[in-house]
């Protein structure tokens, strides 16, 4: 819990919120700015920013409450989001995971994909310096 | 496994990729039409078109992989992205996670968040038929 996030107050009940679910470890509601009919949260209760600050065992139920959402809300077809800091369009300090149905085209989530021309020689070097971290 | 499916035969090794990751139940490779350096995707081996198609059990180890690439690429800011549905902007019919370094504002994914009106009447009518639903 951190004091100040206002998804830890949503979790306690200090502010209110269209819960959706809760276990012991997630928490989920319906996004109040929303992008399309049935947009909601699945956060952990576990208080962290980015996602490499929750522990594994945090995070086991989260895709399962998002199947839920899913199959809740009748979405055919919804994009799966989860954004770590400012410039990548994080705007609450606390992880979470959108789970936006996509009607059409006009509501729900809208996707840029600057795809870059592929360069064999410099994914080879690249693969081989992050497998030697994993 | 889906015999026409490009994922399935990457899983199986009849098709090559920079594979960072594999154990029973998920396999991690490099994009090789990457939006940014480290672009990378998570999949279950289970083949299923959509998330509500994967057993949850199948579902566990997905995001403390998609950890591990975080912190093996070391991005920063980064995006995980699961899209279901060719309007939500998927290209291969095998459920996958993207994880995206967004490493500044030209490179990774570029999100597009046409906000609609808050309307709270709406809202506690849709909360109301979704609840009833989960």
């Amino acid at each position: 819990m951190a004091a100040a996030c206002i998804f830890c107050k949503i979790v306690k009940g200090d502010i209110p919120s269209f819960k959706l679910f809760e276990s012991e470890k997630v928490f989920a509601f319906l996004d109040i700015n929303p992008l399309s009919r049935g947009h909601a949260l699945v956060i952990p209760k576990f208080h962290g920013a980015k996602l490499t600050d929750i522990p594994d065992d945090q995070l086991s139920e989260i895709l399962p409450v998002v199947k839920k959402l899913v199959k809740a809300t009748g979405a055919e077809n919804y994009n799966v989001l989860q954004n770590n800091g400012r410039i990548a369009h994080q705007e609450v300090d606390h992880v979470h995971f959108h789970m936006i149905p996509k009607p059409n085209a006009e509501e729900g989530l809208s996707i840029g994909w600057p795809q870059q021309k592929t360069d064999m020689d410099k994914l080879k070097e690249l693969f081989a310096e992050i497998k030697s971290k994993m």
